[in-house]
């Protein structure tokens, strides 16, 4: 353990600090919390974390992160299996998970195309996506990457791979943001909600 | 565990957005990242709050929160153990610390009087403080109490109670703002109080 200090609190606050969202002034604070309750709160957090860490890992199936693999998405009976919905990454998932709008399974394909980050089609899971698909029952792949340029190039680039498996492929509709304000948006959502309008 | 999720990442999420200063999305967000390297972050983490948990205790002197009892602060033979600073808790103690303004010695009250609160002088270490000073040796206490109703008259409740020991009473100088709390302040306003205390 680099750079830690020895002393315990100071090392728990270092420690701490380094979690995304939290700084040393309120991890500063969030332990001395801690410390006025060390059994009720520090343990129970301690021993979490001991177990996540060690039961947790990617589906063998899908990428997600479960305690499971399979995850308990693909192991679910009531999941569609003949719908895969592919996202960037395993908090895109949970995302489309926490509004209980897709009802198939998943595939992380673990990034997107960079050619400036040297992310390449051999480093994003498309072949085991290709192989999951050759398993057969598979009837329509919903491609969910962000709409970014390089996101938009891999969602190109999946679809021309996809397109010898004969399923249908199909994108996120892109539009307003439902509750959002039209003159806080971008343009070019606000240009490509007006291309897709529909008759209401 | 009380309504605790059974699943790993779950529970972790529920017990890390019990921190103070994370939410459920930020602790959310948090797990995600730590479950990329969860041999880098979660264990040493789990590892620093067990440690924590089970080293740090109450100064037996003067109520800091150490893993060595008396605490460092109390056995370090550099400070000026004639001076003695009054603080409400351990968050204003580590505060004056990190003003490197004061090279005496703390006692924490472990409070403020709240006749409101139903905390009355019995509930704070007022009398092991009497104690301390009736040891001998010491020349000066600093009442460095919030400036706060509470704060004000717990200071004044002291001053009364410590006149009989013949040390010196003295305050921290206005510049505090009224009503703000010790801990949030930033470090040349309290090194400037430090330096502007005077006698009650």
């Amino acid at each position: 353990m680099r750079d830690l200090p020895n002393d315990p609190i100071e090392r728990l606050i270092a420690l701490l600090a380094r979690t995304p969202g939290l700084g040393r002034r309120s991890a500063r604070r969030a332990v001395l919390k801690m410390l006025m309750h060390p059994q009720d709160t520090m343990l129970p957090l301690a021993d979490a974390l001991t177990q996540a860490a060690q039961a947790v890992r990617p589906c063998e199936t899908c990428g997600n992160l479960d305690a499971r693999s399979p995850c308990g998405i693909c192991r679910d009976p009531q999941r569609d299996r003949h719908l895969i919905c592919v996202v960037e990454g395993v908090a895109e998932l949970w995302a489309l998970e926490r509004a209980h709008a897709h009802r198939g399974l998943y595939h992380v394909l673990g990034g997107v195309l960079s050619p400036l980050g040297g992310v390449g089609p051999e480093d994003l899971a498309i072949q085991p996506l290709l192989s999951r698909i050759g398993e057969g029952g598979v009837e329509e792949v919903i491609v969910a990457l962000p709409a970014t340029v390089d996101g938009t190039a891999t969602a190109h680039y999946l679809t021309d791979r996809l397109k010898p498996t004969g399923v249908a492929v199909t994108r996120l509709a892109q539009g307003v943001p439902v509750g959002g304000a039209l003159d806080v948006l971008d343009e070019g959502t606000l240009a490509a909600a007006l291309r897709a309008r529909r008759p209401v």
